[in-house]
C-alpha cells in the first residue's frame, strides 16, 4: 500500500534539504504534508537552480506533492493560527537550530502541551544536546567532519565530498525512521513524542565498520579509489569501450570468471588461488583482469558474465541509470507536470509495500498555494478572519 | 524511548551487510532479534577481518545485541521448525537473491499463510520485480549502476566509490523505514505486509537533485571534488596546519567571514558581491581565501568563526571523528565487551526518541550459541526434540 500514511496530516516547517526531504518521503507514503513557509520569502530553495520558466527544479523535486501555507510565525496571529494547526497536526518535520523554536515560543513542550499526540521531528547539524547543539551546519561541514570524506576519493589524492548531500539525506532517512516508530508507539499508547536526528550522528554511524577498523587498527582507515578493503576482485576495471564493475571475491566467483574469460589456466596461478592471495598480490590481479576485459566493450563482458551469474555491471552516469531497464522497470523514474513551468523528472520512492506500484508523483506548492483553503478545512476558519490574517501580513 | 520495539520479535536470516544492518537497526531499538545461521557455516561475514583473538570485528559491528540460532533451512525438520518460529514472529528480514526462500518453500506467501501478522522485509540488489531481478549484486555493483560514482571523485579524475557501503546501508534504512510502517498499519489492521527494498532504488532515489538536473539540462552532472555545484564559498581549503571545510554561502556568511578574517575591504569586490558571481569567479574566490585561511591553523579558524555563527569545521579522519566532543557527548561511541575477544568500538544508533540515552550495546552471538534456548523459549521444545534435531543436523 503506497498510501500507507493516509490520513495523517503533517506541519513541514523545514527549509532547503534535511526536513524537506523527510516530508517528501512521507508524502510520497500517503501523508498530507503541509509546507508552512514565511509570507513573501519562502523556503530559500525556491531560489535554487535549475530552472523552468522561473520555477525551482530544486524545490520541485523536494517539496512535490505537499500543500504551501504562508504563515509568519514572529506574528502573533501568525503563531496562534500555527498553534491550531499544530493541534490538529500528527506529525511536525522543522529543522531551525537547537533553539529556534523555543525562541518562537512554539518548541516541543509547548507543542506537546497542546497536542500530546503530536510526533516532533528535529533536524539538526549536530542534535539538540552536546557542545555542537547551537551551531549552524551545512552537508559540507558534516561530511568533512563525520569522517566520510576522509574514506572516499583516490589512494594517493585529497579526500572529496560524497556526490550526493549524503549528511542531510542519512539524516532525513533515521528521521522517518523515528517518526515511523513513534506513530506505532502512538497506536499501542496515545502519547506522541520527541524524535532528535543529529546530522552528524546519522553520517556518523553510516561508517560502521570504519569505526570498529580504526579501533582495532589503531590507524585510521584510507580512502582506496574504487577498490574494496578486503576482497579482490571488487573493482573498477577499463573495458574496450569504457569501463565497468566486476565483483568476483569468492573462489567459485573467481573460477566462473575465468572460465566466461577464455583464461581457466589461471585456475593454477598461485597469486590468485584466495581472496587473502588476491588482495596480498591486487596489483598484478589489477594487470591480468585489465588486459583481459579490455578485449570486450562493457556491454558484451556484462552479458557474458551475468549469463554466468558471476558480478557485474557498467559503471553508469546519472543520465545512464535514468536509461537503465530495471530502473524503469521499478518506476523509479516519475515526471512532474509542474503547473506553470513544465515537466521535471525526478527520482521516486524506493518503499515498496504489498507490491503497490509507486504513487503517482504531484506538483510542488507555489508560494502559500494553499493558505486559504488549508485554513478553512482545517481550521473552519471564515472569509473575515482570513482577510484580516491576510491584511496583517500574518499569512 | 529507546526500547520502542520492546515486545517485537524479528527473525534474520540474512548475511554480510544490508539485511544484518537493519536488523541491527530493529535491535538497537529495542527489538528481540534472533539471527538465524547455517550450521556449522554461519554468516560468511564470520570470517572478514580485522579479527580479535579470532572474532571478526566486521561480525560484531553488524551483529549485536542479536541471539544466535543455526537451523539447516534446507532440511525438512529444520524448516519445520522455522516455520514454527515464523508464526511466533513479527518480523522478518532477509537478503537472499529473490526466488531463493521461495525454491525453500518458504517464501512470503508460504509465511504470510502461516502468520498474517508477519512482516517480510526482502532486500535485494534489484528489488522482487523486473528484467534484473533475479541477479547477484554487490555494494560496489549498485554504486557503479546508480550514478552516485558518476558525481563523486575529483573533477579531472574518474568516479571513485563512496568510501562506505551506501548501497547495503541505504537499502537497510528504507527497509527499516518500511518495517516500522507496517508495524504502525498492523496496530490499525492486523495484518503484516511484503517489504520489497532494492539497493539500486534506494541509492538511485538519494540522487535526489542530480536526476532532475541531469533531465533540465541535458547533461548528467559531473564530480566536482569537494566544491559544491551552485554555492560558494562552500568547499574544502588549506590552513596553516591542514585543511578546513568553510560554508559562507549567502551574503551574510560571506561578509561575516571577511570580517573575522580581517579583509572587510573585499566587500566591495565586484567578483564577489553574490552567491552567482562568486561561482562565477570560483577559482579567484578559491585563491583568495586559500590566502587568507593559509595564515592561521584549523583550530584558531574554527574557533573564531564559531564565535561569529560562520558554518566552518574540520576535515576529520575517521579517528579524528572518533575523539570529536560532540560524537562523544551524543553517546555515539559504544564499545562492545565481547566474551573471548575483548572490546569492539563501533557507531551508535542516532535514533533519539524523547531525550533518552542511546541502548548500551551488546555482544553478538557465537554461532548458534542461543540455539536451544530460543528454541525452548519460544516453542516450548524439550531435551529430547532438541536432542533429535541435533543428531539429524538440523540444528
Amino acid at each position: 500500500m503506497t498510501d500507507i500514511l493516509a490520513g495523517i496530516t503533517v506541519l513541514d516547517l523545514s527549509r532547503v534539504l534535511a526536513g524537506p526531504y523527510a516530508a517528501m518521503l512521507l508524502s510520497d507514503l500517503g501523508a498530507t504534508v503541509i509546507k508552512i513557509e514565511q509570507p513573501s520569502v519562502g523556503d530559500e530553495a525556491r531560489g535554487f537552480g535549475p530552472f523552468i520558466n522561473g520555477v525551482s527544479g530544486y524545490f520541485v523535486s523536494v517539496n512535490r506533492g505537499k500543500k504551501g501555507v504562508t504563515l509568519d510565525l514572529k506574528h502573533p496571529r501568525g503563531r496562534e493560527v500555527f498553534l491550531r494547526l499544530a493541534q490538529k497536526a500528527d506529525v511536525l518535520v522543522e529543522n531551525f537550530r537547537t533553539g529556534a523554536m523555543e525562541r518562537l515560543g512554539i518548541g516541543y513542550g509547548a507543542l506537546s502541551a497542546a497536542n500530546p499526540r503530536l510526533i516532533y521531528l528535529s533536524l539538526t547539524g549536530f542534535g539538540r544536546t552536546g557542545p555542537r547543539s547551537p551551531d549552524p551546519a551545512y552537508d559540507m561541514i558534516i561530511q568533512g567532519m563525520s569522517g566520510i570524506m576522509s574514506v572516499t576519493g583516490e589512494p594517493s589524492g585529497r579526500p572529496v565530498r560524497v556526490g550526493t548531500s549524503i549528511g542531510d539525506l542519512s539524516a532525513a532517512l533515521f528521521g522517518v525512521i523515528g517518526v515511523a516508530l513513534a506513530l506505532f508507539r502512538r497506536e499501542r499508547t496515545g502519547k506522541g513524542g520527541l524524535v532528535d536526528i543529529a546530522m552528524l550522528d546519522s553520517l556518523f554511524s553510516l561508517l560502521e565498520n570504519a569505526v570498529m577498523r580504526a579501533a582495532v587498527e589503531g590507524a585510521p582507515p584510507a580512502p582506496l579509489g574504487t577498490r574494496h578493503s578486503t576482497i579482490a576482485p571488487f573493482d573498477v576495471y577499463p573495458t574496450k569501450d569504457g569501463a565497468m564493475v566486476l565483483c568476483a571475491g569468492n573462489d567459485v566467483l573467481w573460477g566462473k570468471f575465468l572460465d566466461v574469460a577464455g583464461r581457466p589456466d589461471l585456475k593454477g596461478d598461485v597469486r590468485f588461488s584466495s581472496n587473502r592471495l588476491r588482495c596480498e598480490n591486487v596489483e598484478a590481479l589489477t594487470a591480468v583482469i585489465t588486459v583481459i576485459l579490455s578485449e570486450r566493450t562493457t556491454a558484451e563482458w556484462i552479458e557474458v558474465l551475468r549469463a554466468a551469474d558471476v558480478p557485474a555491471g557498467p559503471l553508469n552516469n546519472v543520465a545512464d541509470a535514468m536509461r537503465d531497464p530495471q530502473i524503469i522497470a521499478r518506476g523509479m523514474l516519475s515526471a512532474i507536470e509542474q503547473p506553470g513551468a513544465g515537466t521535471f523528472t525526478v527520482a521516486g520512492s524506493p518503499v515498496r509495500i504489498d507490491d503497490e506500484p509507486p504513487p503517482a508523483p504531484k506538483p510542488a506548492p507555489a508560494l502559500g498555494e494553499h493558505t486559504e483553503k488549508v485554513l478553512k478545512d482545517m481550521l473552519g476558519m471564515g472569509e473575515g478572519e482570513i482577510g484580516e490574517l491576510r491584511k496583517e501580513k500574518a499569512i
